[in-house]
């Protein structure tokens, strides 16, 4: 099979080398020419055979879209683009509108699989027609990892990228839980050596997991976790996870409280803890702070 | 009536001032010469008539269990210790059965007010018999508020005290939920002067509370709370309120959740997110982190 | 002055009669002919002297979204709308942006007070330009309550039903601190009369608040809250709260933790926790599922 | 190696059958005589050669108390007791003294692997002194799994089953994960078949582990997990560890709200809903109750 390519990044990249390992035709293009295989979209879609069939692999938002409707001019009925980055299921659904005026197949497919992807294979969640899926299914037996797992069609437009987004809230908490654990082993002293038990739990435990190897890897490499921040951002995909919970009045208070974890690790300073301190000030009034500086607890007994 | 007071402190020494007030009789004790009565507990005793009330006001714990053991070698049968400090209630049944055996007569006694009790009465939460509490009843007269509320005996010697306790660990929940609001209007723009919003739901809402009045206050005295740093400590009793919940198998979400925001003020670092950091860095390989280096979120997309 | 007021149910009902009151007149419309005071929009409008005021009191959402689209259709230039149901205040951007373009002013107002309001008087926050509200301002002032507290010009349009937002968040977080410390009072049997305990926390404490005066006044009514239902709705507040948290990136633990809470608490069956009960059913085996039944915890020790 | 084993149920007696593949000797008591070889702890020592090694696997708490204080009269000095139960680390510390006064070793292990450990392996967690857990090596390696990781000494008396508690703590939280991911697909109606989603994620993914595999496998036998009761249990593990995590500053958001999850799928009221629920209805008042049986919200607008 002959498939078009954006967006040539670290994902792309490693993505263009599995399927060309595969046996399949690459034609890529992106901004850099440096890695691009053509000079601009007009030309990928003219290096294409009918249907043609274009992946695009590049930032959600904004690229993403600017895009999908520049291909939508390019491209003909029976054609199909398939949405690989991180769009928003809500945003799908739209670009397949959009397509769909002009009989342009449209797929979403969530991709995991980081820079391990191109040797194990990258973990597909597809949304679209059985159509669709079927013209692009050679490319996804390529990027799948080899075992009976790794693959899904998990619905019309937008089930891909939400299988994706509730994947990534599951991988927050679970990232979560083992960071509190670690914590506390950290710093209770009761265990002589923390990375030697975690290192222990990947096997025959009921914890073990890929993100557990992860872990013990970074301990391995940095005893302590020393020279690293706890500092961690977050892609989208976990706050969209809890506002589609919000949405469909779902409880849950374990992946949101992974998201609003991450929050905190990037402030500075809390207002929240800020207007906390001040309230307990205000309970002992001015007096009361004098004796708070003589080491006495304002609070006690409040 | 004429009540031993032992510690003098801004409490102790506050409230020796509102039964004095009240017409009672009260000889203080505190290891500071300067504002003690007497020289030592036993001179204590001595100078109170028959059955003694003893009034122990001083920090949990150590000092608390001291001070009864001594005083239980000083007092007769029929006379009554109460415990006005922030003991836990289970060290409240352990010094009743202590004393028992004597024949004294033990209370435990929640105390809430701060330095407005002086003016304003303090709240009290009293555990006991109801024969032993007759006998404090003058004095939790002259202390508390002048309404209906603001004085219970709550139950048999601990029910006090468990009493204050939960009482803690609403209050840090109630402050939890007025810091959250207070930040998201403060991030948001949406509203020009944060304090005048909070100002306004004093009257008429259904947040208006006592707590809310000292928040204000605190932002009337420092605006937008400069200088105000975002640490919070927290007194045994928001503990002890989670492990009796774990105790009773009670979802406690939010006041747990109001503990360990306190937990995490007080850090620098935090392993958990360090760990988080760390699998997140994992997740891309090093190959990847030059592309973070290069503004590229390394987890985007996994 | 006089005042269109649409919408004369409980709420709008009672506001017009304090409005009126105050020495104003209201001409009211309501698709109760029993209960309005002319046939149809137009005539209220007709009804109202030139700069019309129409305060808007119907259910948030396509029935205020539907009567604003009906008054600018019948408004002139210079007259100004008053939004004070419980509008998203996204919702009131795009009515100011609508309005603005026939010189219609527009001001959001968030009103708290429920039954009370009447004779207490509503908290008011309200959005928009300093012209519009002042305009309305002889009404604001007839509808809150006596005290220096209980309005606020919170910003511009938007502000006002921002601010009433993160109210209701607070609120719900503050209900659910006290319903967490309830529940352990009642299941810990440390006290012997869980209501005398909160009626006593009504002076002198904390955690003194309306919402306390209420949940007392709720177990005095209802002894241990017998024929209460543990089920407990939202209105949408809550939601835009914690979704308005995560567009700003403000931890949330708390005010989201309440949110999800009353989630459950509708709930007949918790996927969830189906889902939990399946992997411990998993852990044993089949096996083990006979052991269990025979009385032996399948997962211990797992 | 000659094994004394005390407690011969589902786990006792799959790893007397581990041991004994391994070509040990294994010499059994329980309290059932069908499946003891012995007929009382007596006859079991008398049984072993010195140093005897004694492994008690019976539940945590009293019986595992009694059991090691019978031992202790039993044996002498230079015999180790491994209690390979689940009891609580600091349950650990008391066994260990009470036993060093006659010199008689001691050696906790945290066994993880239910009805899979038969075949392949317990990981293990065991604390305790160098010398103690060289004696019981040769057991500890005829449990193991086969590969580098299965087998930890975790620290001094008590590292062994603190690490298997903070293993546990993790457990919940990630179940709790999987849980509200679970109910999020089952609600949206985006994704067509929650369970391949689920088993698509098994490879390649980063939250494939072996507490997913169990999911999807729960899944396949029990589509939709009908006939799965949304009841959860927890051991006690569960507790201890948001309980150390109190002690030791720890924020444990993710974990407690895991237990605190358990502890509502078990309730058939929530008396803090029943909270949450009073106070709305004294919002309206009696009047508004009306309204609400007419399907008005009293709490709209509030």
């Amino acid at each position: 099979m002959h498939l078009g390519l954006v967006g040539l990044g670290k994902m792309g990249g490693n993505m263009a080398l599995r399927i060309r390992r595969a046996g399949h035709t690459v034609t890529g293009f992106d901004h850099d020419p440096e890695v691009s295989d053509v000079a601009d979209l007009a030309a990928l879609v003219e290096a294409l055979p009918s249907p043609r069939v274009v992946w695009v692999m590049v930032p959600s938002g904004e690229p993403t879209r600017a895009t999908i409707t520049e291909l939508a001019g390019l491209l003909d009925a029976g054609d199909v683009i398939v949405e690989g980055g991180n769009s928003r299921w809500t945003d799908d659904i739209a670009h397949a509108e959009q397509l769909a005026a002009d009989g342009i197949g449209y797929v979403d497919c969530g991709v995991s699989g980081g820079v391990w992807g191109l040797d194990n294979g990258y973990a597909l969640m597809a949304g679209g027609s059985a159509d669709d899926i079927a013209v692009v299914q050679p490319i996804f037996d390529a990027l799948r990892p080899p075992g009976d797992s790794g693959f899904v069609h998990a619905g019309a437009v937008g089930a891909g990228h939400f299988s994706k987004m509730v994947h990534n809230g599951i991988e927050y908490a679970m990232m979560q839980a083992y960071a509190e654990g670690y914590e506390l082993l950290q710093k209770a002293d009761a265990v002589e050596n923390v990375t030697d038990v975690l290192d222990s739990w990947r096997e025959g435990t009921v914890v073990r997991s890929w993100l557990l190897d992860l872990l013990v890897k970074a301990l391995q490499e940095a005893p302590d976790l020393d020279g690293i921040r706890g500092y961690a951002e977050d892609s989208g995909e976990g706050r969209w996870t809890v506002e589609a919970a919000i949405e469909h009045s779902v409880p849950m208070h374990v992946i949101a409280s992974s998201l609003f974890a991450r929050f905190t690790s990037r402030q500075d300073e809390s207002p929240a803890m800020q207007a906390v301190a001040a309230m307990r000030q205000q309970f002992g009034g001015h007096a009361v702070r004098a004796a708070e500086e003589a080491g006495v607890d304002p609070a006690d007994p409040v």
